[in-house]
């Protein structure tokens, strides 16, 4: 097993238990695990980024329904922890799973939760495992922003077979993207794979072009967001552009992702709406346009890697 | 005219006049101009990037000859002024100039200076002229880092065209990536470019490729460092992997930069050294690779601008 850091984690039997969460928003200068023992604070974690990352933000509203019903308030707790985030699908899908239980009994309500936990480990797990035939000794790997274990119930999707590969002995040293404008991949991506010893070294999203072109990357893994039924892959901004480098210096570019992130519903990546984030997150001083995804078309993408194995873009179904 | 505006202006006579100097540092917060009456003083403003620009740096350096000449110091000004920046050829060639006088007297010397100021501004406004038909109304123009009015004695180099198509009434949006790690395009270019009510929208670097894909960009033009016999363009990391985008999305591709910037002793870019800078510019807190530019083929480059003309890059000579 490999021993990389956990976002969250249930410390303690169903009535007197907490959670021990680590506050990724003071990361990489501080490692600070915070107990929360009560709904309204788990909220204000997912709030404030303490938490982030789909399938962490899902089990920490999880655990937080039981910390709820601690206090006999699991309906109230269950409501109001869907108010915390907007967009994440986890949220919701998490919550409704507890609230279907219908029970307020802690005992009950925890075992779910740490199913849901238990679920999404096994699913990084897989990916992990599909991914690694991929990872040769001694091998440049590239990512951008955090697929990682801090987004997970595991060791994250793009960063999966990155800890497997690590645990069995083989080097790599794995570049990581700094990712403009919030800086995941300077800031989230190389202090986990740090914590567990893998080498990092983090560069400027424009220097991507410059470490392939002096052949020091040798496979690249990003996460996604959202995959179209055609293949397309909206992810964080700047993985497109990624793309195109790697087909252009001959370097395979993988996705993983759980296979819940394929949409069948959505025919190809222009249909896939992009948010546009706040300019202040680049510079608050002049005008800006700040969108947070791009989409990768199918053509350029090697392979996706999902829990059921890897798959080739243009057979997804 | 264009009313741009000027890192260094010599205000009143030879022998009491002093430098007005806009301080770069401050930008785009505030826009300071300090008084420079000494040596000294202008040693440090270099030093500390108050004024950057290889052609800014050597019109300020060739002022600060003449401050020291007000104090009978001009030996010791010309000596002590080569050492405030490593790199920057014009630095060494003004004062070489300046030197070549054989005289202390302020009033030549100003007269020189003055003439070095007015050469650049002249270069500067020629190759504005050579790219004026390549800009039409209501374009969208790209630009990567600053090779703009704030790095020379005159409307800057990629930026010439921008002023006078702006002068002349025609309508453009420029957008400005932002240039990590040093932020250049955000701080200044799009600072000087707003100041005369240019339209600038600044996006991160990993953007660009989403702005092209969009239609919003008719042209793409970038200063240079060097330029190699082949044509090959070393310039800003960043550049090369916009050239490939750009050449993806058939968007045309200029470097704007004076004919000294050709290095016919290189025979091409892989020959060009890039200067690897210390990796806290990136992060202070994990291991880093920060080169600080990167080379563009001269297939992916649609012309090379220079005061001359517009030249293809595979016939520079």
């Amino acid at each position: 097993m490999t021993n990389h850091p956990k976002p969250t984690e249930w410390i303690g039997d169903a009535k007197t238990g907490y959670v021990k969460l680590l506050d990724q928003t003071q990361l990489p200068r501080e490692e600070i695990y915070v107990e929360v023992r009560d709904f309204k604070t788990m909220w204000q974690m997912i709030k404030q980024l303490s938490v982030r990352g789909a399938p962490a933000i899902g089990i920490a509203a999880a655990y937080g329904c039981v910390l709820g019903a601690q206090k006999g308030e699991f309906a109230h707790a269950a409501q109001y922890l869907t108010t915390s985030r907007p967009t994440a699908v986890n949220l919701f899908s998490a919550i409704e799973r507890m609230k279907s239980l219908t029970t307020d009994n802690p005992e009950h309500l925890l075992r779910e939760a740490k199913a849901i936990h238990a679920e999404d480990a096994s699913m990084c797990e897989a990916i992990g495992r599909h991914t690694l035939p991929l990872i040769q000794h001694d091998m440049g790997i590239l990512t951008h922003c955090n697929a990682g274990a801090l987004a997970t119930g595991g060791i994250g999707t793009a960063t999966a077979g990155m800890y497997l590969a690590h645990a069995e002995g083989r080097k790599i040293c794995v570049f990581a993207g700094e990712t403009r404008p919030l800086l995941q991949g300077a800031r989230i991506t190389a202090w986990e794979l740090s914590t567990v010893g893998i080498d990092v070294i983090v560069i400027c999203d424009s220097a991507v072009a410059s470490v392939l072109r002096e052949d020091r990357v040798h496979l690249i893994i990003t996460g996604a967001d959202r995959i179209a039924a055609n293949g397309d892959v909206a992810n964080k901004i700047g993985t497109y552009p990624l793309a195109v480098m790697a087909h252009r210096h001959e370097v395979p570019f993988y996705v993983a992702a759980p296979s819940t992130t394929i949409d069948f519903n959505c025919p190809h990546g222009i249909a896939i709406p992009i948010e546009e984030r706040n300019g202040s997150e680049i510079t608050p001083l002049v005008r800006t346009y700040n969108p947070a995804f791009d989409v990768t078309p199918a053509e350029l993408i090697t392979g996706i890697i999902t829990e059921t194995g890897l798959h080739s873009p243009n057979e997804l179904k």
